[in-house]
């Protein structure tokens, strides 16, 4: 842990008190998102202190020419960078001339932060006294509508606490920003026209190389004592807008400035008719008024927590970690887009550049499975059936052939955009988590038709990509695959990963399965895929002879399966004997260090254990649980929920709670020391998972869903919701008693504790 | 091969007629330097084409800042870079206002360049036709000094043959030049004062960061007729001075423009009198005058020649290429100045940054050793001596303790400035091959003294360095050595590559040897050494304990040490199987192909057969060489020199001869498709050692010189000399006799074909 600032609370996040160094640090925890666009917790007003200001529009990337020190044949020419979008929350405040900014302010007191989860909205509230002596009380409200998903809503309340004063109000667009991450400090944006119109302002800009059209937009109002104050134009040029709102305002009475900005996107609209649909949405915006969007956004939300919400009594930091994780991942992603998809940090921080890594199909899905309409995760499979022609393209680059794919490690619209050869070419289970996610798609929806209609082709794709990828080894007269990264990437470039060479395995043999189901049930769609993808009976004979065949590296001495090739040969040395000064070993070791060394970032065998665990004992997974974790260090944000959902399994809950509030409050607590660079939004999907399928217990056993319970002792109980197949089961487990209820239309047959139970409609089953 | 215009020669490398597209092929071909300069054969008249403009100035260089896509912990701050120096040859040329320059000319005949290699000359002469139909004649004339190294001379000759005209020479100095191959774009050089004093000039800079001051000079005297012209300032300015000397010249008659150029460096004189330096060594040169100094230019390169020529009768192509290799070696080192040490490049292009690599140590001291006085390599041994102390840090900076040095990969100063981790971090074998430059200086030259006084200190902070880099394999029950990047590059993070465990034993044992001769032999050397190093019984006994249970590889089914564990995992399909198209690999395959297949850039195993070929028998060399040469592709300039070697050691003259070609001529027909970026230096040591040791068989045995000689059928015969302890022996092998001269003031036994024979005084013994 290297925080403990955030107050705990079960609906919250709270800050108190105004400390420069955590400014950062804030801006990513209190940032707001509503699936089309993100904000960090910057400050509207002037700050000169040392900020990360980052404001994001859903799917506008910009391609970084890509930067490297030695180039490697394949490498691909940018990197898909998440921009920093133009400021439309910027308000610079003068009480009687002299500037409000909190870094050069005499006194700051009564600080305070608060991103309500349960409303959506972030408050920011303050007092202040001036160089010119003027105490001043700020109260800020912040938000991104749900409802109007192009517009965000502040109210900045100013009184002047001291003083008769005059309060000026700038509330002002600018296109003039950068990116932090920038390889060459390219200009990222182009602003072709500045426009105002009475209360409302624009600026149109449209991003260099991709070209994707924007009209940043706003609209002030001001309101004294129920009157309204009228603004007008204070500076226009370039690529900035400011308007002007001025009152002399009675001591202890106080300034209201409302405003709405936001974004229109060409992605949305017609190219030519941005600012024509800025005023649309801005007129719909001021017909409710803020108090009225505020309304309707505490009901959107209230919806969302309806389904997605885990209740924990009796563990309030607990509580709040999983909201914030909940709450985080509904800010970023909600399923409403197939262009779209989940980023790393989200809409938090600019850090991972390209959206779309494995993550998503690895640890997100389930969350949308379960949280939401089938449709959203339908969608996020989609976005690869998408990418597909891509991913072949992709793969050809490397020297693969016959419509073999293989999906970028990271990527914007399905181009690779990563460079770093250990990964970039290497890390290919991706590939695998890609045909898993289909499979478990099916496993929990039941909606077999994703596979005849788009995922058996992203299948053969993929199929092809391990066949290739595998070669004879006389030696061992067996398949092997060489030179690969496993999902611990503290190794790279090893052979055999048991990880990655058991998922090709599983992805021939699936897709082969897949083949001949489309080809008993969907003749059409049958004849159609083979038609495109020319595959014929001996090609699917040769793949089956490399999945029969594959080599799996196995000490008989420890009874486990060996990460890789050599495994055995190193130094082993328990994370638990190292020096503690030596950890987080990322920090403190050298790279060839860490390579050598036994120690594990995140699962990689435990992985394979998590994602195929019906093919394997609990004796064998204990084994293994026992082998690896000793030597894990956890360094990825997506290490201890799979740790923790094993440990569950294997009854060791002080364990698996141990993991879970790593999980959990990974960056409340900021445990990785990198908070203020963004959030780990993947890794959340990762915590909610450690709660319904790690204390839960939640599987698909059998066509059937199935829950062994359990809780740490330190919970009196926590409850969640799924949605099983367009049922709704809520889950609550208390230290003696398992509850649920089941709403929907039909009755349902569940495993509790390996045991059938059927669920009568709208009641309450006790166990 | 990837051109041929270089016309064959013995004494020289000659391009006949002009093309824009050979410019900066030939720059770098003809190519002069010093030892302690180096210049480009870049124009100098105004070239409005394509060229890659390069004058060095040894030892003075700039740290760039790192540039890399995603860190690691432990890279270096900056890559120390050759630096573009000042340009002090150019010499602007009007004929009646019109400026000389061969992109614009309307017609260019006769033109041809000529490296006069026995004179340490470079000449270039054409015929042009300007846009004002003057057509002129043009001879130029470059060397620099050997006798005055830090001036180069110019003799600039036109004259216009079909009408009387006004010819304008306009020397220059140029301060205001960048590097290609700079990472940021940083400015490199400070100009701090130009200046001029009638036909003389100077500029002052220093590099940035580095702080070389410099002085860059040039005096211009132009002839007309006998008749010198006088001159004046033209242009004087930031980084910029030029004088004019104008005349008007007859038809046909000719102007000769004499100019001195250089640099006076603030590392061989005190910084304050650079200008009073350059004004000393100018009047020096006038004295002598262009004409005298160019004799003294041809004495001093006969000498050279006379130790270090290689006479190949009756193959011209291969003649001219070892007179170029071994050229350009002299051209590069002369062993004046233990700072300095021999860059991949030269002074003949940028890229490679840094200076010094393993190159030196496993392929040129041989070269000097036994073609100069031994004082020549025992100064390339103290440059590494002179750096144990960055070394030491080097390690530290990887988390190695007490002492350990780890030798960087690439180096100006000392400290490591490469930047690949795979490299960086992993190719560590350099260490070894620093231990055995140790070893072979002893063994050649007998000086033992060079151990006790520097040698041992260095022997063991690498002794300590393999000893904690190995760790053990309780699985094996052996010492392995994990995550290295052997010889062959095309292999990165493997574990227990042959060559580098073998000489981490060795490197061990041979200190542990080199301890128990110095402890007996130089009581107070040894003394020092263990006060110093705190040394102790138990800790020599721990290595040991590694060195003798280190782990090697081995196949019992094809009775090899197998480059590295898996090796035998790869699909082992023969490069003469493969397409011609693949080639070369490293253009046409992804990276990750590259390093999944079995296919060796350079000699690796077969390295450590060449090292310790006396370890082995003739037929594990040839087991060996048959198993490794077939997936060898010779992809880097060091790869054919050892494969020549041992096929000659092996009888397979056939090969030897090829691989000896594809050596001696790998620039001047530019194998590698690389030829404008520089030339491959340090590789021009193995052409010779393909010859004195592939062909010549020299060996030291049992502290005795040996040969056992060979000769490719296409040759009449060849001939070499050596200096072997202070004896200089001259051997000519023809196809029926071998012939050996000694000179010098002993007689001396050496082995030919393993018999002795006794050498008489100033005799030829004809065998």
């Amino acid at each position: 842990m290297n925080q403990d600032y955030i107050k705990a609370d079960e609906w919250s996040i709270i800050e108190e008190g105004f400390d420069l160094k955590r400014v950062k640090s804030s801006e990513s925890l209190f940032s707001i998102g509503n699936g089309a666009m993100g904000q960090r917790a910057n400050f509207e007003e002037t700050y000169s202190g040392d900020t990360f200001q980052g404001s994001y529009i859903a799917g506008v990337y910009y391609p970084d020419k890509t930067r490297v020190g030695w180039w490697k044949n394949g490498y691909p020419e940018y990197f898909a960078k998440v921009l920093n979008a133009p400021n439309w929350i910027g308000i610079k405040v003068l009480i009687n001339g002299v500037e409000l900014d909190l870094a050069t302010c005499k006194k700051v007191s009564a600080f305070k932060r608060e991103l309500n989860m349960k409303e959506g909205c972030y408050r920011r509230s303050f007092d202040a006294v001036l160089s010119n002596n003027a105490m001043v009380h700020v109260d800020v409200t912040r938000f991104l509508s749900l409802d109007l998903d192009e517009v965000g809503a502040i109210a900045f309340k100013v009184t002047v606490e001291n003083m008769d004063a005059e309060v000026s109000f700038f509330p002002f667009l600018d296109s003039g920003i950068t990116n932090e991450d920038s390889n060459w400090d390219d200009k990222f944006w182009n602003t072709t026209k500045v426009s105002s119109s009475r209360n409302r302002a624009f600026i149109e800009a449209h991003t260099m190389k991709t070209n994707f059209r924007t009209c940043t937009f706003m609209q002030a109002n001001l309101d004294y004592n129920g009157e309204s104050i009228s603004g007008s134009l204070e500076e226009q040029h370039d690529n900035f807008v400011s308007l002007k709102f001025s009152k002399k305002a009675k001591k202890g009475e106080q300034l209201s400035l409302t405003k709405f900005g936001g974004y229109t996107v060409s992605r949305n609209h017609p190219e030519n008719e941005l600012v024509h649909a800025a005023n649309e949405v801005l007129d719909k915006a001021s017909n409710f008024g803020f108090t009225k969007l505020m309304e309707k956004q505490k009901e959107s939300w209230a919806k969302i927590w309806d389904m997605s919400d885990i209740v924990i009594q009796g563990d309030i930091k607990a509580q709040q970690g999983i909201r914030f994780n909940i709450f985080q991942l509904n800010q970023t992603y909600l399923g409403t887009d197939s262009r779209l998809n989940i980023g790393p940090k989200g809409f938090t921080g600019e850090k991972y550049g390209g959206s779309t890594y494995w993550d998503t199909e690895a640890y997100c899905i389930p969350f949308y499975m379960a949280t939401k309409d089938e449709m959203v995760a339908r969608k996020l499979l989609k976005y690869r059936y998408n990418h597909l022609e891509k991913a072949i393209e992709n793969a050809k680059k490397l020297g693969f052939v016959n419509g073999a794919a293989l999906y970028p490690m990271v990527t914007m619209n399905g181009e690779e955009c990563h460079n770093e050869w250990e990964i970039t070419f290497e890390e290919i289970h991706r590939n695998g988590a890609i045909a898993f996610a289909i499979y478990n798609y099916y496993r929990y929806t039941g909606d077999y038709s994703y596979i005849p209609e788009m995922g058996l082709e992203v299948l053969i794709g993929i199929a092809r990509f391990w066949h290739q990828r595998a070669n004879f080894s006389g030696y061992r007269n067996k398949f092997v695959i060489l030179g690969v990264t496993g999902p611990n990437e503290y190794e790279n470039n090893v052979n055999n990963n048991w990880y990655t060479n058991y998922l090709a395995q599983w992805c021939i043999h699936f897709t082969l399965e897949q083949l001949s189901k489309v080809k008993e049930g969907y003749q059409k769609d049958y004849n159609r895929i083979i038609g495109k993808t020319n595959l014929t009976p001996s090609e699917c004979e040769s793949w089956k002879k490399v999945a029969d065949n594959i080599y799996f590296p196995f000490s008989e001495e420890h009874g486990v399966y060996l990460q890789q090739d050599g495994f055995l040969d190193k130094d082993l040395v328990k994370v638990a004997d190292l020096d503690k000064t030596e950890r987080p070993i990322n920090q403190k070791w050298s790279w060839d260090r860490i390579l050598r060394s036994p120690y594990i970032k995140q699962a990689d065998v435990l992985q394979g254990f998590y994602f195929f665990e019906e093919n394997f004992t609990l004796k064998e997974l204990e084994n293994h649980f026992d082998f690896y974790e000793p030597f894990t260090v956890h360094e990825s944000s997506l290490s201890p929920c799979v740790h923790s959902i094993q440990a569950a399994k294997l009854g060791r809950m002080e364990q698996a709670y141990t993991f879970y509030l790593r999980t959990s409050r990974l960056d409340l607590d900021d445990y990785n020391k990198e908070v203020e660079e963004g959030l780990h939004i993947t890794s959340m999907a990762g915590t909610w998972m450690s709660i319904v399928e790690g204390f839960g217990g939640m599987r698909v056993i059998n066509d059937m869903l199935s829950f062994e319970p359990r809780i740490p002792k330190q919970w009196a109980s926590y409850s969640f919701k799924v949605n099983f197949r367009n049922r709704i089961l809520k889950v609550k487990v208390s230290q003696d008693e398992i509850h649920i209820e089941l709403k929907g239309d039909e009755e349902l047959v569940i495993l509790i504790n390996g045991k059938e139970y059927k669920l009568a409609l709208n009641t309450t089953t006790i166990i």
